[in-house]
């Protein structure tokens, strides 16, 4: 008989283990993760504390490498967000799934996983601690040396120290090593700057390299954007899980207070409707709910057909006007459509697509369309064809009748904002192709697309008019001498006619070129 | 001053609240997902045991669904592996990331993960138990009826029995209700099934789908093949963890016995060169190392040149013959070439790449290349254009320099085994870019290619020869005939002499055919 040992292992460890699934797959990919992570994690901790958000980072090369290939880099990324508490620290750095309180609320970052994982390679690979200095804005001023204890995914403290902040400095500066590729994922970071920056118009965002190249993404607007407020679940979708933890956690006495209170979207009737689909007394104290009972109500509530649309309070979208703008800054597109779609949602949480459809001007013309993804105002520059919004754009649309042609310059935008982007991978380069995100994006597009044709639709019928008018610039004139001539009379003026019916003087001199272009070509006539 | 509340959350919950990351995205994709998570721990489970496998699978609609659309599906995958000790099954089916012991072994499953992840799945999103029936072929049968606590990753049982195992059964089922999208995932789930008997000839694997449908792969040989075996680190590459975790559990006295024990490749001659390139005293105790001695010690072990390929025991390549033999099953090609590279190895594990080509026969002609990727004999139908593979046909290889054109009916088969496969997803659906892989892959597919190029060029001589001999064929005939008339003679028979150059009777066939059809086209003769 062949048995087999069983083990655990920490969710460090896992990672550790497996740290390609959090992208971390190659010393070029790493640095580019590092830098995203971390940059991510200091926007949302100027987001939470509406502060305008400076974020510097700094890449050096350590040792005497020469930037080709495999190298030990120093990253310092420093910001001015609400700083973690003294006591908090090793845990929020030095603790895999240790993060900020969970809640239905929008931010970049995946809980407890991004930011400690990128001091987790860096350890890995430069068997070296990492420092942290941080500070809420207090008169102290906490400074960690740390390594991660993987076996036991706690914190290991190398030294500590607690310094005077007398200017009240608030922030936090993460300081690492790392090995890394940066010659091969230069392009990558810098396009995730600039795009990032372009998204976050209030973020001032600079960069200085190794080779000591900088980088400044200056903010455009002094507007700090709302902070996500934390929304409760939508009933529509949540699961059984949910449901048992709220019966755990609420004040409510009764399961109807409960619905009323820690749902959104649910009135007295609605919540009444519920429990007697159900069959539940609404009296019942939520923690007497049976398990049968609680996979009933969550049944019932994935088939009512009733509930408003999810609140969209607890939603940041980019906004018509700045996608716009955006777009037009990145593409100079000679046309441009953009679709903000209602609310909606998937398993109980809230959900809005924006996409944009950009048209000629800077786009390259090419069979592949080009495809720009944001999802909680961070792009997504890796891993496209793995993303639902590529499977959209290039399974689900009938580009053809919307009047585009094979090869094109065709752009489409689409941003996701929800409280929890279902990635495909920890390293949240691909959003899954849940059913309802998927069709809320086939509709957007279609809209977009529909718009595109009846630009596409103009251009075809100003371009056969064009040509028409060709024909009559082209001909008319030769028509009135030929005219003139056999009449014997004088070549009337027929340039009133012409512009009558609309021929231009710029067609005319067009015209002119084409046929000297034509004569040179027949009669080897050159005019050099 | 804003503060935010810190929480730890469980790997399970981690789960929930992330299962996109594991490839349970849509009832689609979850149905697909959790019969491959649990065939592939059955043939593991087999595999351990050198049994050979007999699968089978039972999926069946619960209530009165019309299978289109999401519905609630009941599904039971029994196996004769070597099955789980009574007092394990809780937490090996109850607990994530808890599994049978890691090692540097090859195997199919991520650890502690996949199984798990379609009963958390199931409980989600039908809030049903699930129930394990399992022996090790003891006369003891255990029965398990259980959920998971999410919140603390911990097995809640429901009911538990012993029963007895007169016939000394052995394996297990496991029996669990899960929200399903059968209709849209069946091609899939059929072609992986298929795709899986393909590579492991050995099992025997039938599933009887909702409609009654029955698939019946049956094994085609009794050859149980070796069980993968738990190797040694190779020592260029293991990173800093590795070594701390080898000098705390080794049980050798001296560093230098630990590196010739606990490491393969090492024999004494290098474990001196290396301690003496650390500044290391070979006495020192495993456990006195310091953190900077390990350090360097990496350090050296990274820039050692020395060092044989890895061992290649502990892998299980698919076999040059084998993979010929399921490719022409498969595709019934007019070309196929196959190239197993040495061994080699990436952060010391090791793996081999298998590639195959295959050209014409069944294979569409299609601009795209036809990619079939498998993973420690897994096949991996998700996700193409994320994993190396896709990569290296898609950018890496310039196809025009080896003769093949534009649209051409290729196909490149690629296989990867190794005890660690660097995965971008917990759903094991594409394989990361790591350099050491990418590189053995293009120095695979490339062999391969020159080996097409020859084909395709002998096929071009060949065609260019035929055509010169079809000319043969067509006028010296004529030529005869002509020749003889003018001279008033017999017609000469030139058939020796078209023989001679090469001209079959086959071709004057042809030849003749060619040109009645023409004359047919020329007069409007129809010889209908």
């Amino acid at each position: 008989m062949v048995t087999v040992k069983f083990e655990q292992i920490s969710p460090a460890d896992f990672f550790y283990r497996n740290r390609d699934i959090a992208g971390f797959s190659s010393p070029a990919r790493s640095i580019y993760m590092s830098i995203r992570e971390l940059v991510e994690n200091s926007l949302d901790a100027c987001e939470v504390g509406r502060i305008l958000p400076e974020i510097s980072i700094e890449l050096s090369l350590l040792g005497d490498g020469d930037e080709r290939g495999s190298e030990i880099y120093r990253l310092v990324v420093k910001d001015n967000g609400i700083g973690v508490a003294g006591d908090q620290v090793p845990k929020a750095f030095g603790t895999v799934l240790y993060g900020s309180k969970y809640g239905f609320k929008q931010s970049r970052g995946t809980f407890g996983v991004g930011g400690t994982m990128a001091l987790l390679y860096g350890q890995i690979t430069t068997n070296r601690p990492f420092t942290i200095v941080t500070s809420t804005g207090t008169d102290e001023l906490y400074k960690y040396v740390m390594m991660i204890d993987i076996v036991n995914n706690i914190p290991r403290i190398i030294d500590k120290s607690i310094q005077d902040n007398k200017k009240r400095w608030r922030g936090t500066v993460i300081d690492f090593t790392l090995e890394a590729d940066y010659g091969m994922s230069r392009p990558k970071i810098v396009e995730y700057l600039k795009m990032t920056a372009l998204i976050n118009p209030h973020a001032s965002i600079s960069f200085v390299d190794p080779k000591g190249r900088f980088y400044f993404f200056q903010r455009v607007t002094d507007k700090v954007p709302e902070p996500p407020i934390e929304a409760k679940p939508h009933p529509h979708g949540v699961d059984a899980e949910t449901v048992t933890r709220i019966a755990a956690e609420t004040r409510e006495k009764t399961v109807f207070k409960m619905l009323l209170k820690e749902f959104q979207r649910v009135g007295p009737k609605t919540a009444e409707d519920l429990l007697s689909k159900g069959g539940i007394d609404p009296a019942t104290k939520p923690d007497d709910l049976s398990h049968d009972q609680i996979a009933t109500l969550v049944n019932v509530m994935k088939n009512y057909q009733d509930f408003r649309a999810p609140e969209t309070g607890s939603l940041s979208p980019v906004g018509k006007d700045f996608l716009e703008a955006g777009v037009k800054t990145l593409l100079l597109p000679e046309f441009t459509n953009i679709v903000q779609r209602p609310p909606s949602s998937y398993s109980g949480i809230p959900f809005i697509v924006e996409v944009a459809i950009a048209y000629g001007g800077a786009i390259p013309v090419s069979e592949d369309i080009h495809l720009y993804r944001f999802a909680n105002k961070i792009p997504l520059l890796y891993d496209e064809r793995s993303d639902v919004s590529w499977k959209v754009v290039s399974e689900k649309i009938d580009w053809g009748a919307y009047k585009v042609p094979k090869n094109a310059p065709l752009a489409v935008i689409t941003s996701l904002c929800s409280p929890k982007i279902p990635y495909k991978t920890v390293g949240k380069e691909a959003v899954a192709d849940r059913p309802e995100i998927e069709r809320e994006l086939v509709l957007a597009v279609r809209e977009c697309a529909r718009a595109l044709r009846n630009y596409l639709g103009k251009l075809e019928r100003r371009e056969a008019i064009k040509k028409r008018l060709n024909v009559y610039a082209r001909y008319l004139p030769k028509i009135a001498k030929f005219s003139s001539e056999l009449s014997d009379s004088n070549v009337p003026d027929i340039k009133p006619l012409l512009k009558r019916i609309g021929v231009t003087e710029d067609m005319l001199q067009e015209v002119m070129k084409q046929e000297m272009a034509e004569a040179e070509e027949q009669y080897g006539i050159s005019q050099e």
